[in-house]
């Protein structure tokens, strides 16, 4: 199933929208946060006339399960230029995610780059990259991993076999596969996609449940794979953050997140 | 008249709180977007039992002027560790601010840091740096240096005069002036006080709207000068961020945040 026909959103009523966690876009069973925001989103700017996502804030309440979901939405503010939207995901079991975002329209963003004072990520040219595929006989790598086409940079991959690199950061190639087109709900999973940064920092780390997820958007045209970076610089005070760069393949950053993540105590 | 006395609401229906936007907290006629949300977080976090913030989004739909405001507040869900809580902070104008946040007790944050893969900012002590002061025959820079007392890196203070340092930092340190304890609600103004690290970058950029602004808080006590460090990385698409570190004296990292602002176009 493509990652379009798995967000897509039947309008219900006047600001019920419903749709589905499908099945297999999980980890340990657990749908993926930039999944579900993805849907969520869907609906969020189908509420707002088709306007896109440019910043979409997620707090996540409940694990969701693959099943039946509504989203209520609300167009709290409908201006000239951007709209401000909230949504409520829920399935069954209840409230999942709650959103706040704002959305424009597709050219609002213009391609003008005034200032970059950081680096693209560095990464071998994808073929030289390691192919992430879901584990036959373990949870990770998880099955979501048959939904997307990961190919992580060498130094970073030893965390998919048990042996991280001592530095907390995960770097590598993003696409759909069969060449389906990448659109800004894309982005929303993409940023959320990839092995947490801090397994490879060799912490006795399990897996830490995200609290807060934040996605800037940049753009609404993206071309050809995205090249992703994610680091981790603080585990303290019970929280870790984070942070990640998507550019696409012709050099323009297409998307920026940051998450907050819970540590069990 | 103090941040508390400045940000202070009272309930005034079951989930609607008042309050105001106090003269003197702005920037060019505007109200401070960091001062406006800590006054509808204290109305979240009264909202949710005196939880207090652990991460609060804001999305500006309108600027603030002075006068009263009323924060109409939903607590989402109120879990076993944090509720999840959403405000309208509205003026007699309209909606200014739309927030989503989720809110802990007390005493959910740990004093341990297990990973700390970035350095403190550096900064000479208090003593050493330039007091931001209110101009007064110009707009910047701005009346709400009266309310807090800020001291900035000389290396990143000569934008205050116009003469721009050419690299997008700002670092400074933060304290409310009297001897007024800090909160995690001082927090959310602090992340937002500093004159905007990319005037440091000598753009031809007059003032940048903010559109949306995320917080995180890592710890509810909060010892001494606040160190603080702003940086701005992409200046593309018409959109720039500008990510914040603030610290505390004593060396722990006590908030992070990020703003997303619009290029007039």
């Amino acid at each position: 199933m493509s990652f379009d026909s798995a967000t897509a959103v039947q309008r219900a009523d006047n600001s019920i929208w419903t749709g589905a966690i499908q099945p297999g876009w999980d980890i340990f069973d657990n749908a993926n946060g930039g999944y579900m925001m993805a849907i969520a989103a869907r609906a969020m700017s189908a509420a707002a006339d088709d306007r896109l996502p440019v910043s979409v804030t997620a707090h996540f309440t409940r694990p969701g399960k693959p099943g039946p979901v509504s989203i209520a939405t609300e167009v709290v503010r409908a201006g000239r230029t951007f709209s401000t939207v909230r949504a409520d995901l829920s399935s069954e079991a209840g409230l999942v995610l709650a959103m706040l975002g704002s959305f424009a329209d597709a050219d609002r963003s213009t391609g003008d780059a005034l200032l970059i004072d950081s680096g693209i990520p560095e990464l071998p040219p994808p073929e030289a990259c390691v192919l992430a595929r879901p584990a036959v006989d373990a949870p990770l790598p998880p099955p979501l991993m048959d939904k997307v086409e990961e190919r992580i940079h060498p130094d970073d991959a030893g965390t998919l076999l048990g042996k991280p690199s001592g530095r907390p950061q995960m770097r590598g190639w993003f696409r759909l596969p069969d060449g389906e087109p990448m659109t800004p709900f894309t982005l929303l999973m993409a940023a959320d996609a990839f092995p947490p940064a801090v397994f490879n920092a060799s912490l006795p780390l399990a897996w830490t449940p995200t609290l807060e997820m934040t996605t800037h958007i940049r753009t609404t045209h993206i071309d050809g794979w995205l090249r992703c970076q994610f680091t981790t610089r603080f585990v303290t005070g019970g929280y870790l953050e984070e942070d990640g760069e998507v550019w696409d393949e012709s050099g323009r950053l297409v998307a920026q997140s940051r998450q907050m993540a819970l540590l069990p105590r």
